[in-house]
């Protein structure tokens, strides 16, 4: 069972309100595990603003869970005094991550939601908010649980696998994205091994990739980027597996710094190279990878990022937050809908288009959005 | 002008005795520059200990002038008291670090040399090993220059390298293996650039080889080593330069973890990648590199090796300290008598057979041993 990372736990047994959003405190790991309860507002906004839950998937659920709080602290008495909570809440909530496109996303959706519960009782209004953001939380999970199932076509008892920076349920509701088909073969009953790329300079694959597969009681082994090699050599990897942050239409696929080196590694193990992430991720206004904007990190982040520093003063630091892997190194892009294989711009437009008339996670995005 | 590693600083300025040892205190690095000047062989040994000098060819050096600070020390009045004041301290030294070979050989020479000069007075004998100890580092850095001059052959004015590790000259008594050629560039006013491997686990890269680079006024940048392959992509990098711990009859080159990653990506980008390192490192008993122990290192370097844990307790580390890259992905292996070029199983065996009528360094050695 994958652990949750975030969900509306509910004071009672029979409804949803009052309730409470449960986080894991992600800046506690991997020392501890410690779950963060709030019932107020602005306790789930610090949260947001310190890291505390990330992950583009899981900060859209936090979101509207805050929005779902602030009509539960609302003591308005009507459906326009609560919407006028919800406005304020969400107005409020947009300002923790500034960039981060899921949250408003999100945001807009409960709002939306809200504005369509005019003359409704206070406690059925606030009841169905929370119930919103739940379904939020549970759309994601069913979405990383299909991309899961579909990447364990690629997959067999008893493989082992490579897996970069996290992709894991730490960073969506549950499951996560590159490590759902790890928790579906568990699931099953298969044999399963992790290696993990630490993932310099921010070291989320030795804080919480490790982390949450040990939980989960999954084989995971650390290793530094640099031995991937050595251990793609030793012929341990049956395939890699890593997330995405944008693909263009071409399927160039950028993902955390590292994720390059790794394919062209495994291309010349000849070991195929899976990316696995939502078609939210698909960018089909970008041709290719050329035109993927890079971010650029502070030099702190590698100089003196693990709590004392470790290269001299003032020495020039290059770090790019994401590199591009070109589709020819990619053996197959995994989605909740499907698995899309080369050549990209067929089989990613196809996806989309499909998501048109598709499965019950897009069919339930479309009611409630 | 390339940073003095050790040095033997005479108080006078017409004989070497009395005299102290001074080098640089890697431990005190990338923080400070602090030099350690000693008269006292229990100082040196500590500090040969405790790795405050470090790398092969350095901790040969400092051994060698333990050996004559222990001469100056004793208050023998002929050479049989001498020449066991030299045994006693060499035995004393040799306790240091008990695997270093080049720290046994040095002693052995000292001890050759302190029995050839009996019968000389007490002043001469002590002034005859401090000018051994001094040879055998000026050997050491004329050996260096050597590869250097070699290296610099391979590149050209406004070359770009990127390094892994550090083969510098804080490894050896001055300019380094890998390195060399960059001092030396920089001696004929040569433009050069350097893209530094921070090397985890130890961070050899970012403590050493970016602090000497930056002392010496070299143009270097500091990077992640999972980052290397998007800067090749860049077309950054010009050519790969590494050290080598041990090379194989047949080219196979052990060396620090993530030099076998590097050489793949850099044959994937169409970039050289030269081995520099001395003729010592040649093992021509061993066929090819699957014949080379790898070591394997503690987890706690991975896991807690930079101030805090950056990991779960008890996670599983798979940590090699080497990795071998094959001769087929080495574009040329580079050493004081000259360069090796594919095939390897000849031309690695010519350069070892030339020794035995070759330079300046090689016949300073054998008139020395």
């Amino acid at each position: 069972m994958a652990l949750k990372t975030i969900e509306w736990v509910p004071d009672g047994a029979r409804r949803r309100v009052p309730g409470r959003v449960r986080l894991v405190d992600q800046t506690k790991l991997p020392e501890e595990l410690v779950y963060l309860e709030t019932k107020d507002v602005r306790e789930l906004w610090t949260a947001i603003r310190e890291l505390k839950v990330r992950g583009a998937p899981a900060i859209g659920v936090a979101a509207a869970m805050g929005v779902a709080l602030a009509a539960q602290a609302s003591s308005a008495s009507d459906t326009p005094g609560l919407l006028k909570a919800v406005v304020k809440g969400a107005s409020y909530l947009a300002g923790s991550r500034p960039t981060a496109v899921n949250l408003f996303n999100m945001l807009e959706r409960m709002k939306k939601v809200a504005a369509g519960l005019a003359g409704l009782p206070p406690d059925r209004f606030r009841e169905a908010l929370a119930k919103e953001a739940q379904a939020i939380r549970d759309e994601d999970a069913a979405m990383c649980r299909a991309i899961g199932r579909h990447g364990l076509t690629l997959l067999r008892d008893g493989f082992t696998v490579l897996t970069h920076c996290n992709a894991g349920g730490l960073a969506t509701a549950e499951y996560g994205t590159a490590l759902a088909p790890v928790y579906l073969a568990r699931e099953r009953g298969w044999k399963v091994r992790v290696f993990a790329d630490e993932t310099r300079p921010l070291l989320q694959g030795a804080r919480l990739t490790a982390w949450e597969l040990m939980q989960a009681g999954v084989d995971v082994t650390l290793i530094c980027d640099n031995m991937a090699a050595s251990v793609m050599a030793a012929g341990k990897i049956d395939a890699v597996l890593v997330g995405a942050d944008r693909i263009a239409a071409n399927g160039d696929t950028a993902n955390k710094i590292g994720t390059y080196s790794l394919a062209v590694l495994a291309a010349a193990h000849e070991i195929p190279l899976y990316v696995l992430a939502p078609t939210t991720t698909f960018d089909p206004a970008i041709p290719d990878g050329r035109h993927i904007p890079i971010e650029h990190r502070p030099a702190e982040e590698v100089t003196e990022g693990m709590g004392r520093r470790t290269a001299p003063r003032g020495v020039k630091v290059h770090s790019p937050a994401f590199d591009v892997t070109p589709a020819s190194l990619v053996r197959a892009i995994v989605c909740e809908r499907g698995i899309a294989r080369p050549p990209y711009t067929k089989s990613l437009a196809g996806l989309l288009k499909s998501g048109a008339s598709a499965g019950p996670v897009a069919r339930k995005r479309r009611a409630a959005s």
